[in-house]
């Protein structure tokens, strides 16, 4: 019997039930925090010196040079030739889906040029180098690899770093495979804070970048928050999630293993469905005792669903719109009859799934949009990973004498009620005496 | 005499010396951290209750109710009707500038169908509710509300909330003035670690918000660092910087006027010098000595100039290109005969100031960029405050049933691959049995 949580929007405390099954608060953890401040320290004083120590201490891997550590394009090449043929061409077809998504997301420079010929706009330039962590051991997914890298090299990207822990020298194909067809440059054999700090700070042999992105454990995840500053980051992920809507006209089957592919992540995943229909919750409920047993992953579907997951019976689906504008979740399935007139309605939501026909899973790996999406409610501020975040922009003013005799009245006007006569005088410098 | 560093690119060590004058690391202190903490937790714990009680601490503003801390929007209009005229207009005129670029920059929502009917897409939403911090005392500045404000309200974005602490009850008139000229909904005079905390987890009173902008001194930084997840903030400043590239041929009064209006900040802003010309940097050095008695905050920008500024003598205009990417400045001053084919060659700056008549200045007040730029070489991945920080985006995906069939085929291989069966069950469902 699988016990999952049922909230009821009749009920008084409805929004305080619900809070509380959406609480999340990353806990601190001190010990790690003061591991990974020691790593770092020791990386920027001794570089690949102590990248090779740590290495041999946590990956088990003897090297004699960080040298040694580098995986060689040719070996992606041949670890894409020599994966099954089906994996090969889902792999390469994601990410022509993934790709053709992504150059939809390029910002341009643009610019317009005022009456008096002062020229404003903006100009758009990639990263040179970005750096792509990719986890080691159990959670090592390749789609993680297209998902990263992809937006990274059509952005402009001059040379995208991939490290990749390989604890007793076991590498996985499928990883070097997806590095080959996403056009990673470089990938090193490293992992854990130490990569972390290899990347920020480069070291003789690891190139230095300028953001770093990928999914990583808890050590992973310190070390990303202490070197933000340094280089950029993206977002420190918490556990994965899943709200679907549904109008209780799709196959219970469907929605209930919908809701296991995000439990099966981990124990801390979150599947929450909500309906009108309480017949239906019923029957979803009952569909999930059928399906779990034989779930390869049934312990931990079973412990994040009781855990965290919830059944919630809504008044109307305009009901439902307002429970996931709240939640404001990373995946929203929006399984009904008019999605599009719902997404409308939708304010925060890291992906929108709509209709009965698009599972998650099928954005986790191939529909093109970004699988890295904001969790715990972050979707309220934050978007998808895309090509935008290995962009930048820089503000372009180029003033004519024109211009600058009129802008600098104002200027200096400003600038004095602010106390700031240096401001004042440079700006009343290029207005016109005779003006 | 103001002793200003000179460095010249034919020196062995140019770059590491460049390194050192660049240097900046923003000093962790754990006191302050503790303090800050505490603060974080008495207001979530206490809300309202705490909030006054740290305001009559820090503030020494007595209050029965935060109700009573708020500034009325009648307030704030009273205010730009009172204010000199002059400063009225120059507000205004500042605003509609600032206005105007930033509608260029706002994202908007868009989609492609695929043929077999699949909809793929991006759909833009503001943020419902922004926080936007203004310091008070010293360095209360009416043009920071401007900057900050101004592409929140242009982005969408249905409430802004402002925070500025009044200590003893002082207000400054021109800060309520610009409040009023770019539509901020809100305003409470409260300020510090605790101003950020009740705009992060919301009171009784204040409302909480999605994100929080705006600069601060080290309470407030380190509160918005603490408070990020739960909200999003923008970049935590470092001290202000400008790099002038010139040819020699602008008049030197203004370049060293240039440094100072950078300089004139506070004792950390870095102004940095690049000339081919000796002879050019010479006078420049001239008209600091000329110039600098009579500032008014001569002390500052002497003590700015020697502890962090520098003349540098480059080979050639190429070479100072090459200075200014390593540097990847705050401000970047083009001050040559063709800044437009300069200009293209920057890849990292955040605003780019074009031509002999660009004082930066103009930028800070009211040419239409933003001013909330990236710092401490930040602008090699990070871009300047802008609309798009108020607004984020969420992935469209919806498939038809041909779609879902093909794209289930692929996440059922990739998913299997990965050990993730919940996934490719899910994605299968979706696949017709008789395709």
């Amino acid at each position: 019997m699988t016990d999952i949580k049922r909230l009821d929007s009749r009920e008084d405390d409805f929004y305080a039930a619900l809070d509380q099954v959406l609480a999340w608060e990353a806990s601190a953890d001190e010990a790690v925090e003061s591991t990974v401040r020691e790593i770092i320290v020791a990386i920027r004083q001794r570089g690949d010196a102590a990248l090779l120590e740590y290495t041999t201490q946590f990956d088990c891997l003897q090297a004699d040079s960080v040298a040694e550590l580098e995986i060689s394009t040719d070996r992606l090449r041949q670890a894409l030739a020599t994966i099954p043929a089906d994996q090969r061409e889902a792999l390469e077809h994601a990410a022509t889906r993934v790709r053709a998504y992504a150059e939809q997301q390029k910002m341009d420079s643009w610019s317009y040029t005022e009456d008096d010929g002062t020229v404003l706009g903006q100009q758009v330039t990639p990263l040179d180098r970005a750096g792509l962590y990719v986890p080691g051991g159990k959670a090592t997914y390749p789609s993680s690899v297209l998902m990263n890298a992809v937006p990274a090299k059509v952005a402009g990207v001059n040379e995208l770093v991939m490290v990749v822990p390989t604890p007793d020298g076991v590498i996985n194909e499928l990883v070097l495979a997806a590095a080959a067809v996403a056009g990673v440059d470089r990938v090193f054999s490293i992992g854990g804070a130490q990569a972390v700090a290899a990347l920020a700070y480069g070291t003789e042999t690891i190139p230095g970048v300028d953001k770093i992105v990928g999914p990583g454990n808890i050590y992973v995840a310190t070390a990303k928050s202490m070197v933000f500053g340094q280089v950029g980051i993206d977002m420190i992920a918490g556990p994965s999630e899943i709200l679907v809507v549904c109008d209780g006209k799709t196959n219970p089957d469907w929605i209930a293993m919908d809701l296991f592919s995000q439990a099966e992540h981990d124990e801390d995943a979150q599947s929450i469905l909500v309906s009108p229909d309480g017949v239906f919750l019923d029957r979803v409920a009952a569909s999930i005792e059928k399906l779990l047993p034989d779930m390869q992953r049934k312990d931990i579907i079973r412990q994040s669903l009781q855990g965290r997951g919830a059944l919630i019976k809504v008044k109307d689906l305009a009901e439902a719109v307002e429970v996931a504008n709240h939640i404001a979740p990373e995946h929203l399935e929006l399984s009904v009859e008019d999605p599009q007139s719902m997404a409308k309605r939708i304010r925060h939501a890291g992906a929108i799934f709509m209709g009965r026909y698009t599972a998650e899973a099928l954005g986790d790996y191939c529909a093109g949009p970004n699988h890295v999406l904001p969790t715990s409610r972050t979707a309220r501020f934050s978007s998808p990973l895309g090509v935008y975040d290995f962009q930048k922009r820089s503000s372009i003013i180029h003033c004519s004498a024109k211009g600058a005799n009129d802008l600098g009245r104002t200027a200096s006007t400003l600038a004095r009620g602010e106390g700031l006569e240096a401001h004042a005088r440079s700006a009343e410098y290029r207005v016109m005496k005779d003006a």
